[in-house]
């Protein structure tokens, strides 16, 4: 049966379900538990063809992990068609619904993948460079001035983030909505912090 | 020369030696790299008397970790004698000084710390949360309301500063008083943010 299907998908697609299987496999174990062995058993395939797509265990590691990443910003990609006052509001809705939608997966890739490789490491960073990018630009149309401070504090505030995602979208079932509302006005107290100015003179109502 | 040095320590002092060593070594390379082999060339003694006091390299991490993170919590203990209101920018101050004094020691606990053993993990977390604890007694003292939110979002907080130490203690020589100033408004921000209240009204002058 799986050599069948095998022999019906193109190689980029095999990839693609190989890599995909081992993101669901993240929402449940964590990263380091993925070897070769579990993969192979899980999808039905040989562990010689699991080296032939991904090399090593640190090869599909990068590849699962990237995949992650690259789908949670996909999700909290912003709306380019709203108003940046409402900007955020929505980008963070996204977040907290896909937190909430593929638990396991944020968790580990937060949480978990700090592990081991620096290079698996790294891709999370750039997904939260990215974040903090999208966010900046958001204040900067507000009309917050830019400096080095406000990039150090929104980039912080990316991890503050995760945090209260973890602790309040997982922990809890506290409403979305609450957590969205939290996070926005914590981003506008941070905003606010780089310059000393009080957080209601820069959050627009 | 070590074999006559060795006869001279308590095995408690040699055991202390042995971690100020490992400690040592957090402040120049990964934890990762960390094994019983090296630590044994650095300190001149047999890979059999590391195995007799640590068990294993796990118990060797896991002891450097706990000593490392320790350090950083005895050099940011709230100072008592402090009325709340001076007492978190003083204990900010010094956090800015350990993280510059003990630059590797810092990034390895905050970054690649994360790596591997859960209980290395736990024991980096337990420093954050002690670190959470300190900081909202004293907002606790200024009159701010105690809530699970406010517990979460100081919490999440000591995450957004540790990325700012990394940026700006670590990574610019900016003035201390400035970071400590900006880290002190951040965390009045994200009080702030817990109520909606302006951060003006919670910061006292």
């Amino acid at each position: 049966m799986s050599s069948d299907r095998r022999t019906r998908l193109t190689p980029d697609q095999r990839r693609a379900q190989l890599v995909a299987s081992g993101v669901a496999f993240l929402a449940e174990r964590p990263l380091d538990d993925l070897t070769m062995e579990v993969l192979s058993e899980r999808v039905g395939v040989s562990r010689g063809l699991l080296f032939h797509y991904f090399g090593s265990r640190q090869g599909l590691h990068r590849d699962v992990v990237g995949t992650a990443a690259a789908a949670l910003l996909e999700a909290s990609t912003p709306r380019e068609d709203l108003a940046a006052s409402e900007r955020l509001d929505d980008t963070l809705a996204r977040i907290v619904a896909f937190v909430r939608e593929h638990r396991g997966t944020f968790f580990s890739l937060v949480r978990g993948v700090a592990s081991g490789d620096p290079e698996v490491r790294r891709e999370v960073d750039r997904a939260r460079d990215v974040t903090a990018g999208w966010v900046t630009e958001g204040f900067l149309e507000l009309g917050v001035g830019d400096s080095p401070l406000l990039r150090v504090a929104l980039r912080s505030w990316v991890n503050f983030t995760e945090e209260v995602l973890v602790e309040l979208a997982l922990g809890t079932d506290r409403p979305a909505a609450e957590i969205v509302a939290f996070l926005s006005r914590s981003a506008f107290g941070v905003v606010a912090s780089v310059t000393g100015d009080a957080v209601a003179s820069t959050r627009p109502e």
